[in-house]
């Protein structure tokens, strides 16, 4: 069975050393101090070792069942949820004034790392509470403040996103559920919602469902599309649990991972539906927390590649098999561990400098998140837009090939479930579809971020790239290891906005064609960038003399191998965009 | 539940086309015409559809079962099986003198494309036997091959292929299970091997496994390796079947994907063995069939990336999701379909245009295997042993990322079981790890093949390239679209090798730190010689006044779509090998 252990050092070095969150001037920062974040993360690192990844494979091989209308999770989930709920977890960055402990985002977002890495089917249960959390946090009155978030921010009741029907995903405008106003201000709401996550399950007395669905009469397509609260169970003014509403179960998704997690196709028949915020305004309502919720499933994508990576590198060192070329390591044993052979080290070198480049990336976009919620910093805001896509389609993307990666280093036993292996992978790969595919990613950031306040945002990543290199230039091996590197790939990626808005205009599809290219080419970029920094506190450390000197190297040795081995990826991404449209729309559709 | 339709138009355009077939002066090809190779692919064809692919799902979701010591495959497999024997499927390449068709191997390959694309894991119970009666053909004695082969050609016998032991795999020199002599010339064989496909089932009355083991008292390591024929149940002198012998199956493995085929931990308790070939040579005798074999596991690779391609098509014509960003396509409709959308067209195009390169390179590859065997043409079987790494690890790697791409087509459903497009999926990922992990075959492509006979054969590849440009450059479009990528491309192959040349002797790390990156940059390389290759005869066809003039066209603008997208790779592969072993060794084992 694979084994996890949270990378309390790695979480501690990117809050501390790379952002020096207790010295920021956010509200909540200064009480972020090394031992405090440290404290917080050990806990975390504890449950997940000890009480989520134990659960991860046999809740894998174990799935849910529907029995009699209800759900049953995995055994041992409803303890595992207990203890969760305990340690007040679930609560972390919840607002005080409905019993959250009001800690930074990026407090939050750093203990979430362990327990998705431990098991994310399982964390998903408490995330989709926080979502719903965060909707009616930013949207619901104060009536419907008071009564529905304080159960969510302890988990006594969890939530759902309620978005896709059978015939629309992505394009929610084709919406057919319906809520019809009724004299007592409610709604009634009807219709088939499918991929529900966390749908139904036993770890909790109620589920608070968020319905996106259309009330007759109202404009066409995505902009009549309004978005409610349906209870599972009724809920009566002094808070008691009534009747059940009528939401059923249609059944629960078979399903290529995520075991663990109950997806439900939901029937709501004239199901009770209070409205929550504007009516016909339920799409900005979904909006005000996507970045959040990418950003979320950007971590899935790294954490569950942290996963596979601590497995890949303990079976490495482990298994013997062939020998060093260049003289055997292990000269008593067999054969020397495959830890030594060239192609084992390139791919583990792939893997640990996505994850902890990636690690960097998500922890940083968290802050921005905190100055844009906590200060109204437009300028943060509008990064953390431009960023969102870019940490949810990158590092899912790359998640999933370096889980498949990390699988390989077990060559036959990776493809054994027993191993565990495989679970990652399978369970990685959802990531990339869920909270807006991959491909609608590219889109959003093509199609829509790079051109927001006239592309404000992107020149000022360009301008804070350019003045971080200009400010760190002078120091020789910084400069032509790191600086170079990502000079190089940063001007690649200007080439290619630059190729946007000279093409784009006459024929968008010339933008469009070099979405997925860009996105990519932007992640690459963003985590040179990540690395750069990296290497910079790690370099200033070396010289302070710190204590544990060999962290420090492991950290430049590994940002050495992203430029080195990975920032070429760039302008590959570049050529490709430069070649348009043509190639891509050349066909009819017929001839595919 | 998935379709699938043999793309026999693009069988032929290779075969006939591009290949020549029938004007190849290789015994057997001048009966290969074009009506006899498209009656054969279209009975392959029907086979496929209406057979074979109907099981696929259902062979996922029932799997194999061991009942009482023996395995029971999926319903339905039992009548397929039966319809493969008797339409002479399993015979079709094999020696007239037991049975076969003696048809050209090529013929062979392309035959079994639709079945491999149609339902992989019922196909690999025939595969396995062929390369069971490939080594008894090529290293058994008369005697054995009279009394084996008949059986193993009409497949109501079936062969195994027992190398991995649970400690080893990719260094069999380690493996512990013995054979000792016995005083009637056999051999008892003892120990256990793993990960063994097709090891037990009920499609045949008897099984023959070859099995390598160590004859006690010699070499050590591989050198001491021997294989053996070891049948599940003894068979009399005259043919009849006797009792069964030690064998046993311990149980099959639950696995990510190919469910339908039973992969068994067999149990051999001093089990009767029959030496093949020369004792301490069982290794050579492996290697003599391994390019087939290998090959065979790149064919699976694209052959489940065009089953998967050809339902996210159908997909991305049917589903309903945005309207066309120059304007609606469907405006009756509610939405247009996907394949409007940029995106979903580069990922289709990056399929189609991998999809039709393999199997180009494959059946190319399949007239070098003809060529070295049936005319023992040293320049044919030194370039093919070139080739094989390549057509194993980047067809098996790209096949099953285009897998994926195409399960990602269909978004959320994607992800759904009932969809089928994530066995695609698991089902392509065996075929990166089995028959030499794609790690290994780089290690054999840089370590082994590129130095081969004085580095004779990757000299003649890139001369073969250089000719064909010269040859063709005349035509001012091939050259602009094809020679000149091609060229360029060429050029960075060149460097890498001559990078391993000046580097590699000093400190072999240099290799093969590069050695993955090789083996897609030759993979990439091979694939834009395809495409010059198909795009010149395209032209030819087009300037001829073809009859089908969409279906070159469509050729020719598939293959600009590799040039323009794919081959920028090539580029990013060099940088990445030239910058050497330094960064990828950099860390101690225990820092990783």
């Amino acid at each position: 069975m694979p084994s996890f252990t949270a990378p309390i050092p790695d979480l501690q070095f990117i809050l501390h050393d790379v952002l020096d969150v207790s010295q920021q001037d956010i509200p909540g920062y200064s009480d972020l101090d090394r031992d405090f974040t440290g404290a917080v993360l050990e806990e975390a690192g504890k449950l997940a070792r000890d009480v989520l990844a134990p659960l991860n494979q046999s809740g894998d091989t174990e799935g849910c069942v529907l029995e009699n209308g209800v759900v049953r999770t995995p055994t041992g989930f409803d303890h595992a949820f207990a203890q969760m709920k305990e340690g007040g977890w679930t609560a972390m960055d919840c607002d005080p004034d409905y019993g959250g402990q009001g800690l930074p985002y990026v407090m939050h977002t750093a203990a979430q790392e362990p327990f998705v890495s431990a098991n994310m089917a399982f964390n998903m249960y408490q995330g989709l509470t926080h979502g719903a959390y965060s909707a009616i946090h930013a949207h619901g009155t104060d009536a419907q403040k008071q009564k529905w978030l304080p159960k969510l921010v302890s988990c006594e009741w969890t939530g759902t996103m309620n978005l896709t029907e059978p015939h629309c995903g992505t394009d929610l405008g084709l919406m057919r559920t319906k809520a019809e106003p009724q004299e007592d201000g409610t709604y009634q709401v009807t219709g088939q919602k499918i991929f529900i996550s966390a749908g139904d399950h036993d770890l909790a007395e109620n589920i608070i469902h968020l319905v996106l669905a259309k009330i007759p009469g109202g404009p066409d397509g995505i902009k009549g599309v309004s978005l409610f609260i349906v209870p599972k169970v009724m809920v009566n003014d002094d808070g008691a649990l009534a009747a059940r509403n009528a939401v059923s179960v249609g059944k629960i998704e078979e399903k290529m991972g995520i075991h663990g997690n109950a997806t439900c196709v939901m029937n709501y028949d004239g199901a009770t539906g209070y409205l929550l915020g504007e009516a016909h305004k339920g799409m900005r309502a979904m909006f005000t927390m996507m970045n959040e919720a990418r950003i979320g499933v950007g971590l899935q994508g790294y954490a569950q590649a942290e996963a596979a990576y601590q497995n890949a590198v303990a079976y490495a060192n482990d298994r013997l098999q062939g020998r060093a070329v260049t003289g055997a390591a292990n000269p008593e044993g067999p054969a020397d561990p495959l830890i030594v052979h060239p192609d084992i080290r390139r791919n583990l070198m792939d893997q640990k400098s996505f994850v902890e480049g990636a690690r960097a990336l998500t922890l940083w976009g968290a802050t921005l998140i905190d100055q844009a919620h906590k200060q109204g910093d437009a300028t943060a805001d509008g990064l953390i837009s431009l960023l969102t896509p870019v940490i949810k389609g990158f590092q899912t993307d790359k998640g999933f090939e370096y889980a498949v990666a990390a699988q390989q280093v077990y060559g036959g036993h990776g493809y054994i479930e027993e191993w565990g292996m495989s679970q990652f992978a399978r369970d990685a790969r959802i990531a990339m579809i869920y909270e807006g595919a991959n491909g609608v990613q590219a889109l959003d950031l093509v199609g829509r971020k790079l051109a927001q306040d006239g592309g404000k945002h992107v020149m000022g990543f360009f301008e804070m790239i350019k003045g971080f290199i200009k400010e760190n230039e002078a120091d020789a091996a910084l400069n032509a290891q790191f600086l170079q590197p990502l000079k190089a790939a940063s001007k690649d990626l200007q080439a290619a906005a630059m190729y946007f808005m000279q093409n784009g205009v006459k024929n968008p599809n010339h933008a469009l064609a070099g979405s997925y290219d860009f996105m990519h080419l932007m992640g690459h970029v963003a985590f040179g960038f990540m690395w750069a920094r990296m290497a910079k506190v790690a370099t200033d450390a070396l010289a302070a003399g710190a204590a544990d000197a060999t962290f420090y190297e492991t950290k430049l040795a590994t940002g050495r191998y992203y430029m080195t081995r990975q920032l070429p990826a760039t302008a590959m991404h570049l050529a490709r965009i430069e070649s348009g449209a043509d190639p891509v729309m050349a066909l009819e559709a017929v001839n595919f």
